[in-house]
């Protein structure tokens, strides 16, 4: 697939999880996919995705940078939310907060077959205590 | 510059922070680069990597995953390090911590004119608590 197909497939996956339109990640996710070497497939995979918006009631995937080079698509993510609770082990309690996640998909016939993700989780605590 | 030629570029600065040639980093940095948003300068970047190989003897830069598209490259660094007294915050004291930075690097003319780097913190975290 090329680099704007990538591009087009990736940003539909994003429209689907803003939409929480479950019914349709299979299109976009592989039944074998990984997270960070964890084989959750894609039952745990949606899991993990309607765990993520139920603590982040404003979650919302938004893309800053693509560097695409096929089957690998690299984005730079942005997230300005409100998580009740806890995330990541830190108290967020419902304050506002903004961090980066750093992730890398590899595609598998155009859909999603491996993930390697960063969050910049030092940022929150540095928001936390500073507030 | 093409993709394989922004993979050499790289790699070349790759070797230049591992053999600490500190003289040649002009040849890969930019005068101006700006790190994580903050315009640190030729001197600066080089001050920050002079501090990084002081508190981690052991430091090594190997990219496990390289993602390129003119002008940018992503990439999948690996660490497996025991860093001196504390690490982004952490007391690591010697110990042997394994842990992930992705980082995204924009080029201008063959150089390094911008990076956003995000670093798996948590991870060294997780490692010091079940030891």
């Amino acid at each position: 697939m090329s680099a704007n197909g990538l591009r087009e497939r990736y940003q539909a996956y994003l429209d689907c999880l803003n939409c929480q339109a479950w019914a349709e990640l299979g299109r976009h996710v592989h039944e074998a996919v990984e997270h960070n070497g964890r084989p959750l497939g894609l039952a745990g995979y949606h899991a993990m995705l309607e765990g993520d918006h139920a603590a982040i009631p404003d979650l919302c995937f938004v893309a800053r940078l693509l560097v695409v080079e096929a089957p690998w698509l690299g984005a730079r993510l942005d997230f300005d939310c409100t998580p009740w609770g806890k995330l990541f082990g830190l108290a967020v309690n419902g304050r506002q907060v903004r961090f980066s996640e750093h992730v890398f998909y590899r595609f598998e016939n155009g859909r999603i077959r491996e993930v390697r993700s960063v969050i910049d989780t030092a940022a929150i605590a540095a928001q936390l205590m500073v507030g």
